[in-house]
C-alpha cells in the first residue's frame, strides 16, 4: 500500500455512508411506531416545540460563531482550514439536531408500545438511541474520510474538522446543561416544595421545559461532546501516525473506526429482553450488547492487522492490535468503575445514604465519594499509557496512545445507543404519567427510566475517559506539529503554564454551576408568576403557559453558555500568541490533569447523590420523607449541576482547548513577550 | 567572600539564638500573667491535659515512625542524613510543643486580662502567638545553620532536616486536624443540636476537647506546616544556589531569612491598640505590623545586598533584591486575595449568605466560591513565578524562583504569630464563658476571637502560596539533582505521573474528610453515653468525664492519621524506585498543580461557610434561627474539615512529596522498570 493509495480510507467512507442509511431505515421504523393518543400527542408536540425551538435559537448564535471564525480563518489561514472547520461544525449540529428530532417522538411512541409490552419499549427507546449513536460515528467518519480524500492526505487541515466539532459541543453542552438542570430545578423547587405537586405533573407550568431539558442536555449535549471525541481521537491519531516511523499507519485508526461502526451495528442487534425482566437483566442485555462489540472489534482488527502485516509486518501489525485492545478494555473498565461508584446497588453510594442522619454528613460523604471515584479511572488512563507506549514500541510513540483512545471509542456506535436511550425512557415516563396512563405503563417505562440511569452514568465515565485519551493525544500532536517535544524544566513559562492551566477547569466549573442557579431563579419567579396570575391552574381548569417557561430557559440559558464558552477558546489563543507555544504546552497539561480529575469527581458525586436519594427511596433508612430522604434531596440537587453540566462541559473544555492549540499552532512563532 | 567562608551564616545562626531567647523571655512575661480565678484554672488545667496529652500520644507514635527511619537512613545512606533528618524531626515537634505549651496557657491569662482591658487581652493573646512565630522560625534557622556549618556547605545533607520537619508536619497536620474537627463537629452534634444546650456549655462533655482541638489543630498543626515551609524554601534556595552560576549566592537564603526575623520582631512590637477599638481597628493594626515588617525585610535586604555588591556586582546584587520583593508582594497578596473571599464583609461570602434560601443553593454557592477564589492565588503565583525567572535572569534558574518563596517567607515571625493569636483567643473566650465572666469580658473575647477568625483565612491562604513556591522550588532541585531537566513528552511515564500525581490530592483529601466523619462518631456516642449514664449533667449537679471525650478523639484522630500520611512518604518513593525519576518529576508536577487548586478551594470554600453564617447571624436574612441561618449551618458544617483538615493538610502532602523525593534522589537509578 502506498501513502496516497486511499482504498482503505474509501472502505471506510463507505461504511459510514452505510451507517447514515442505517440511520435513515431506523428513522422510518421508529417514527413509524404508534404515538399513543390524542393527550399523549399534545404533550409531546410541546415538549418537540420547545426542543425545537431551543435548538433554533442556539444554532442561531451558533451559526454566527461559525460564519465569524469561518471568515477569519479564511482570510488568516488556508481555505481548506477554513472549509473543514465549517464542516465540523456542521455535521456535529447536525448529528444533535437527528438525534434529537428523533428522541423527542420516540420519548411518547415509548411510552404508547410500554402499553403493550416492556419488551416494545425498550426497543423503541433503544431504537431512538442507537439512531444517535449511529448518526454520531457515521457523519464523522464521512466528514473526516472526505476531507482526507480531498485535501489528499494532508491532515493538518482536516485537524479544522475538530475545531468546528468542539465549539459546536462546548456550546451544545453548557448551553444545554444549563438549560436541562435550570428547568429542572426551577420546576421541582416551586412545584414540589412550594405547591406540593409531584413530579411530570402537568399543572406544574415548567413541567415542559423539564422534559425539554433531558434532551437538549443529555442528547443533543452528550451526542456533540462524543462526535468531538470520536473525531478528535481520529485526527489526532492520523496526525501521529503520519509523522511515526512507519507513515502508513495513518490509516489505521479510519479502519478500527469503520469496524467499530460495523460491531456496534451488530452488537445492538442483541438488545432485545424477555417479557418479565427485571432492572438487572436489562442492564445485563445492554451490557451484553456492549462487551459483544468490543470482541467483535478485537476480532475484526485482528482480521484487518492480518490483511494489512505485507505493509507493516507482523511484529507491527500486532503491536497495533494489542494497543486497540489496551483502549477497548480500558474503556469498560472505565465504565464499569462509574457504575461501581454510583449504583445504589453498590458500597460507596449506599454509604452516602447511611452518612444522612445530617445534611452536612451526606454532603461530606458525596464529595468524597466523588473524589475518591477518581482513584481508579486515573490509574487506568496512567496504565493503559504507559501499556500503549510499551506495547507499541518507542517508534511509534504516542500514535500509540492516540490508536488507543480510537479503539475506546470504536463500539461508540453502541454506548453512545444506551446513553441516549436514557432521556427518551424518561420522558416516556413523564408522558405516561402527565397523560394519565395505567399504573403498568408506568411501572414499565420506570423499569427503562432507572436502567437509563445507570447507562447516563456510565456514559458519562466513558465520555470523561475517552475525553482525556483524546485530549492527550491531540496534546501529543500539538507538541509534535510546534517540535517542542523536549520541555525545557527551568523554563520561565512551563510551570506559571502548568498552574494556570490547572486552575481553568476550577473556573470553569465554578462559572457553569452559578449559572444553573441564575437560570433556575428566572424560571422560579416565572413558575411562581403563573400560579398566581393564572387562575385555576392548581384545579385543572386552566392550562399554564408552558412555552413561557420553555423560551425564559432557553433564553437564560443561552446567554449563560457565550462567556464561559468564549474564554475556553480565547485561553490557549491568547496564552498561545502572548506567552508562547511553550507555556501553551503547559497550559494544556495542566488543564487536562485537572480537568479530568474535577470532571470524574463532579459527575460521580452527582450521580451517585442522585442513587443515594433513589436508594432511600426504596424504603432504606426511613424511605420517603424520612430526614435521610431530606438530606438525600438536598445532596440530590448540589449534584444536578455537578453531574450534568459542569462535570460534562469539562471533557470538552480541555478537547477544545487542545484542538484550538493544534489548529493555530503554526501561526503562533514564539509568542509575542518571546519567553520560552 | 570564599564558598567555605561561613560568617553570613553564622550571623544568621547568631539572630536565630537571638531569636530563642526572645522566645524565652516573652514566654517569662506571658506566664507571668494572672491567670484568673480558681474556676478559670480549673477549666484551664483540663485543656492543658488534654493537649499535652494529644501529643505526648501523638509523639509516641512519631517517635516510632522517626527511630524507624533514622535508622534506615543511617544503614542506607550517610549518617550525615539520618543526623538531619532527626535534628528536623525534632526541632520541628519542639516547636509545636512550645508554641502549644504556651498557648494553652496564655488563653486562661487573655481571658483574665480581658478583666482588665481589650489592649491587656490583645498584648497576651498575642505575645502568645509571637512565641509561636519566633520560635518557629528560630528553630529552624538554628537548625539549618548548624548542618550547614557542620557538613561544611554540603547542601544535600542538610536536605532531610527538611524530610524529618515534613514528616513531623504531616501527621500534626492530619492528625490535629482530625482532632480538632472531629471534637468540633461531635460537641455540637449531641450538645446543640440534641440536647439544645449553648456551645462553650461546661454540661457538655465534649466541650473540652472542642478547645484541645483549636490548640493541637491551629497552634501545633499550623505551626509544623510552616516550620516546614520555610525550612523548605531555605533548602530548596541553597541547594539551586550552589548548582546556580554564582555560587556565592546559597548564602543569600540564610542572610534574607535571619533579616525576617529581625524585621518581625520589629514588627511584633507595633503591636497595641486603643481601648475603643472595634474589629476594624485591631485588624488595622495586626495589618500595620505585617506591612511594616514586609518593608524592614526589603530595606534591610537593600542593605545587606548594598553590602554584597563586591562579591555580586550590583546588577546581579539588585535582581536578588527585587526577586526577594517580589516575593514579599505575592505572599501578602495571596493573604489579600484570601480575605476578600472569604470576609463577610466581601461580596463573594455575602453571595453565599444571599444564596440561603435552600440548602442545597448555599452548598453549590460555596463550592463555587471556594473554586472562584482559586483563580486570582493562581495568577498571582504564576505571575511571580515569571517575574522572578525574568528579573532573576536565565542563569540563577529556579534559584530566583526559590529566592522569591524565602522572601515571601521572610516574614513568617509575624505573619504566623497573628494566626496562632487566634486559638488562643478562641480558647479565652470559651473560658470565659465556661467560667461566667462578666458580659463585657465576654464582648472583648469575642471581638479578639473574630479579629482572629480572619487572621486565621489569611493565614490559610499565605500557608498555601508559599507551600506551592516551596514545592515548586523544592522540586526544581530535585530535577536539578537527578539532571532531567529536560523532560521528553514521549517518554512513557512522564503523563501518567502527572494523571497520577493529580490524583494524589483528590485520593488524601477524600480521605481525611471521612477520617473526621469517624471520628466525630466516636465522640457523637461518648457524649450521648455520658448524658445517658452520668445522671445529673444537665442540672449542673454531676460534672461531665471531659477526659473520656478527649481521650477518645486522640485515639481515634490518631489513629485516622496513620494511612493517609504513609502513602504520602510511600507514593514518591514506590514511584521514584519503580518507575523511574522521570515519572516521579510528573507525579510532582501533578500533585503540586491539583494539591494547590485544591488546598485552596477547600480553604476557602469553608471559611466562606463559616463567615456566611456569621454574616447571617448578624441580624441579615432573618438572623440567627432563620431558614437562611440553618442552611448556612450545614455549610458550615461541612467547610469544617475542608478549610481545618484536608484543606491544609494537602499544603504538606506536596511539600513532603518533593522532598522525600529530593533526599532520595540519588538512589533511585532510573528505577527498577527502567521505562525512562
Amino acid at each position: 500500500m502506498e501513502l496516497n493509495d486511499f482504498s482503505l480510507i474509501w472502505a471506510a467512507l463507505g461504511i459510514g455512508v452505510l451507517g447514515i442509511i442505517f440511520v435513515l431505515l431506523k428513522m422510518r421504523q421508529v417514527l413509524a411506531f404508534d404515538a399513543g393518543n390524542a393527550t399523549m400527542r399534545e404533550i409531546a408536540s410541546a415538549i418537540q416545540a420547545g426542543a425545537a425551538g431551543f435548538l433554533r435559537d442556539e444554532y442561531r448564535i451558533l451559526a454566527i460563531f461559525v460564519a465569524v471564525v469561518t471568515v477569519a480563518m479564511f482570510l488568516l489561514m488556508q481555505w481548506q482550514s477554513a472549509a473543514s472547520f465549517l464542516l465540523g461544525a456542521v455535521t456535529s449540529a447536525g448529528a444533535g439536531y437527528l438525534g434529537m428530532y428523533v428522541a423527542v417522538r420516540a420519548n411518547v411512541r415509548t411510552a404508547a408500545a410500554s402499553s403493550r409490552s416492556l419488551n416494545a419499549g425498550l426497543r423503541v427507546a433503544f431504537g431512538s438511541g442507537s439512531i444517535m449513536g449511529m448518526s454520531v460515528v457515521s457523519f464523522s467518519i464521512v466528514g473526516l474520510t472526505l476531507l482526507y480524500i480531498l485535501f489528499d492526505g494532508q491532515i493538518a487541515y482536516v485537524t479544522s474538522f475538530g475545531f468546528g466539532a468542539s465549539s459546536i459541543a462546548l456550546f451544545a453542552r453548557v448551553g444545554g446543561g444549563i438549560f436541562t438542570k435550570a428547568a429542572d430545578v426551577g420546576a421541582d423547587l416551586v412545584g414540589k416544595v412550594e405547591q406540593g405537586i409531584p413530579e411530570d405533573d402537568p399543572r406544574n407550568p415548567a413541567v415542559i421545559a423539564d422534559n425539554v431539558g433531558d434532551n437538549v442536555g443529555d442528547v443533543a449535549g452528550m451526542g456533540a461532546d462524543l462526535f468531538e471525541s470520536f473525531s478528535g481521537s481520529i485526527i489526532a491519531a492520523t496526525t501521529l501516525g503520519l509523522v511515526a516511523v512507519n507513515p502508513e499507519t495513518a490509516v489505521l485508526p479510519f479502519i478500527v473506526a469503520g469496524l467499530g461502526i460495523v460491531a456496534a451495528f451488530l452488537g445492538s442487534l442483541l438488545v432485545r429482553t424477555r417479557e418479565d425482566a427485571d432492572q438487572e437483566a436489562l442492564l445485563a442485555t445492554l451490557s451484553r450488547a456492549i462487551y459483544a462489540s468490543s470482541g467483535l472489534v478485537a476480532l475484526f482488527a485482528a482480521g484487518a492487522i492480518a490483511a494489512l502485516n505485507n505493509i507493516l509486518g507482523w511484529d507491527i501489525a500486532w503491536r497495533y492490535w494489542w494497543v486497540v485492545v489496551i483502549g477497548l478494555v480500558a474503556g469498560n473498565l472505565i465504565g464499569w468503575f462509574t457504575e461501581y461508584y454510583t449504583s445504589y446497588t453498590r458500597r460507596p453510594t449506599q454509604g452516602i445514604a447511611e452518612a444522612g442522619s445530617t445534611t452536612a454528613t451526606l454532603i461530606i460523604e458525596g464529595l468524597a465519594v466523588g473524589m475518591n471515584s477518581a482513584v481508579l479511572p486515573v490509574v487506568t488512563v496512567a496504565v493503559a499509557i504507559v501499556a500503549s507506549l510499551t506495547v507499541g514500541g518507542p517508534e511509534a510513540g504516542m500514535f500509540s496512545v492516540a490508536l488507543a483512545g480510537v479503539g475506546m471509542l470504536s463500539t461508540l456506535g453502541i454506548t453512545l445507543a444506551t446513553d441516549a436511550y436514557g432521556p427518551v425512557a424518561d420522558n416516556a415516563g413523564g408522558i405516561a404519567e402527565m397523560s394519565g396512563l395505567p399504573g403498568e405503563v408506568r411501572d414499565r417505562t420506570d423499569a427503562l427510566d432507572s436502567l437509563g440511569n445507570t447507562t447516563a452514568a456510565t456514559g458519562k465515565g466513558f465520555a470523561i475517559g475517552s475525553a482525556v485519551l483524546t485530549a492527550l493525544a491531540l496534546m501529543a500532536a500539538y507538541v509534535s506539529e510546534t517540535g517542542i517535544t523536549e520541555w525545557d524544566l527551568l523554563s520561565p513559562v512551563l510551570l506559571p503554564g502548568l498552574l494556570v492551566g490547572g486552575m481553568l477547569p476550577f473556573f470553569f466549573a465554578a462559572r457553569t454551576m452559578t449559572a444553573v442557579g441564575r437560570s433556575a431563579q428566572s424560571i422560579v419567579e416565572e413558575v411562581r408568576r403563573q400560579f398566581r396570575e393564572i387562575p385555576g391552574i392548581m384545579e385543572r381548569e386552566q392550562k399554564p403557559d408552558y412555552k413561557a417557561c420553555v423560551a425564559i430557559s432557553t433564553r437564560s440559558s443561552l446567554r449563560e453558555m457565550i462567556l464561559p464558552s468564549l474564554i475556553a477558546i480565547a485561553a490557549p489563543l491568547v496564552v498561545g500568541f502572548v506567552m508562547g507555544p511553550e507555556a501553551l504546552a503547559g497550559l494544556l497539561m495542566g488543564a487536562i490533569v485537572s480537568g479530568f480529575l474535577l470532571a470524574v469527581m463532579m459527575a460521580n458525586a452527582g450521580g451517585a447523590w442522585d442513587n443515594a436519594k433513589k436508594w432511600i427511596e426504596t424504603g432504606e433508612y426511613g424511605g420517603k420523607g424520612s430526614d435521610y430522604h431530606k438530606a438525600a434531596v438536598v445532596g440530590d440537587t448540589v449534584g444536578d449541576p455537578f453531574k450534568d453540566t459542569s462535570g460534562p462541559s469539562l471533557n470538552i473544555l480541555i478537547k477544545l482547548m487542545t484542538i484550538v492549540s493544534l489548529v493555530f499552532a503554526g501561526a503562533m512563532g514564539s509568542g509575542l513577550l518571546n519567553l520560552g
